[in-house]
């Protein structure tokens, strides 16, 4: 194989390693035509994967859910992850792991069964959901008027690619000069943002919605962390109103970690938390989740040597 | 450009025309990673387009609605759609044109107004969303425990690729036995299927659901023939007791046309339609469409000389 370059990250693409920029999708994949995929992402942090084995069972979780079975075993799927890393030569980066419907060994088939299912991965130099700046002052936040698709209708646990609420939000909250957005169901009750879990802090207390939102993995941390701190946190139904009038806001997500948030507007009145700046508690936990990081919390070191392998094939 | 192998089909992506096997989206493009894609499709019948000034209508407004704008202009568009029917030498095809979210020109960024929006098409040989022999048997159809994703949070008068919960609803039918599903929604009501519209006979008249639907242009063909063979034809909420004791039940779609519905199930019970076999209404409007198709109604002959032209881009 020649030299090639995967400084702009690497991809695994139906068993080749390539350059990010020439991984594709056949367009008549049903992953998507039909949206049918479930994903995972995982983080690298100066060289160690963060929670690996909890992103792999997750994205378990969701390929068993949809009936997705690539022929890749898991220990497979995670020698193709520490490849792409390798190749890419990323100390920081955000890997990408995706399990998709494919196509229909049978033309014309309309039937998910007949499809050859595909594994696809790759890692890319890190991107924070929230620009660091933003991160710094605070993100100003929209509460959408799109209501969240319901967990009956698409289970949100299962992660995917069907954003169209979230672009919808993403979008009107970008045409009113907000950073971004959360959404809440039809019932008033919060959910998350594009790509973000979303916690509130009132009166000491951390909360985070139970339903229309993601399992997230950093999400899980900042429970385990308040735990370790002696900070009351609970998965709870967070009415609208309870958003609107809390002490701090926070987002969490993989690629971003603990996200301040210190303004939540409905459009019409802009509810600005603390001194338009992060709270004391987001700050503390923000602060604990990237020194944990540090003290190499949950962190798989990437297996370098797996890149040659991956070349040589 | 050498001679290249269309038979398969033949695509337009990015600005070139390619072997329907080759084109692809990237993997970090949006329209894959967000589903933020709309798209259209439509047919070719003996070397004629039908209605395809009423599909690139629905396109455009689609485009809009997610503030999509690729650089090709609707006379563009149309062309290429000639081009791709042209370059595989079909006299029947399934044609999709796609508008794509694209990747953000400044690397990181989360904001869909930082994208390039691209067009994508492809002429593909026809294919039926149920078999013929399905269809001439009358399809056996499961009312899918999932409900239909609301209104308000996708619209589905926007042609989109987030089919998750009818993909479960699929998933489901298949489980059972059954050829395909129909989705109610929340509130059991009837909303369409995996690709298709809805339609109920019921005491001589034809009702087709007001909600949870994509506006079908074979829809709008069937209620203009019902005008004109002085069926009452009417868009209606159809609660799903009215769809368990149906006369008659039939699908619409692009691919497929006027499909014929004999069994409508709970899981639990089977509602046997007519005879088992597709009803007198159905039937009729079927012929009648074909017929049609044959005279020559709304049909916009390819244009065959564009294809040379595309060749030589």
């Amino acid at each position: 194989m020649p030299d090639r370059d995967f400084s702009q990250g690497a991809a695994y693409v139906k068993g080749r390693f390539v350059p990010l920029m020439e991984a594709a999708v056949p367009v008549t994949d049903w992953g998507f035509t039909r949206s049918d995929v479930v994903y995972d992402v995982v983080h690298v942090y100066h060289g160690g994967f963060f929670r690996l084995a909890d992103h792999l069972d997750r994205f378990e979780r969701a390929m068993q859910a949809r009936h997705l079975a690539p022929p890749e075993t898991r220990a497979q799927m995670e020698d193709i992850l520490h490849a792409c890393v390798g190749l890419a030569g990323l100390n920081d980066a955000y890997v990408s792991m995706m399990a998709l419907r494919g196509r229909p060994r049978v033309r014309g088939s309309r039937r998910p069964a007949d499809c050859d299912n595909h594994f696809m991965a790759y890692a890319a130099p890190w991107i924070d959901v929230i620009p660091p700046e933003v991160q710094a002052r605070g993100a100003h936040v929209l509460i959408a008027s799109v209501p969240r698709v319901p967990d009956g209708s698409v289970d949100p646990t299962v992660k995917n690619f069907q954003w169209g609420d979230l672009t919808t939000g993403l979008l009107e909250a970008h045409g009113q000069g907000f950073d971004t957005a959360v959404l809440c169901d039809a019932e008033g009750f919060l959910t998350e943002g594009p790509g973000f879990n979303v916690f509130v802090v009132k009166d000491g207390r951390v909360l985070t919605p139970d339903r229309g939102s993601l399992e997230g993995i950093t999400r899980r941390s900042v429970l385990e962390i308040c735990a370790d701190l002696g900070i009351e946190a609970t998965i709870a139904p967070i009415p609208r109103a309870l958003l609107e009038s809390a002490d701090e806001v926070f987002a969490t997500t993989t690629a971003g970690g603990v996200m301040p948030i210190a303004r939540v507007s409905t459009g019409h009145t802009t509810h600005i938390l603390g001194n338009d700046r992060p709270g004391p508690i987001s700050a503390a936990l923000r602060e604990e989740y990237w020194r944990r990081h540090e003290a190499g919390w949950h962190l798989t070191p990437v297996r370098r040597d797996l890149a040659e392998t991956a070349l040589a094939r």
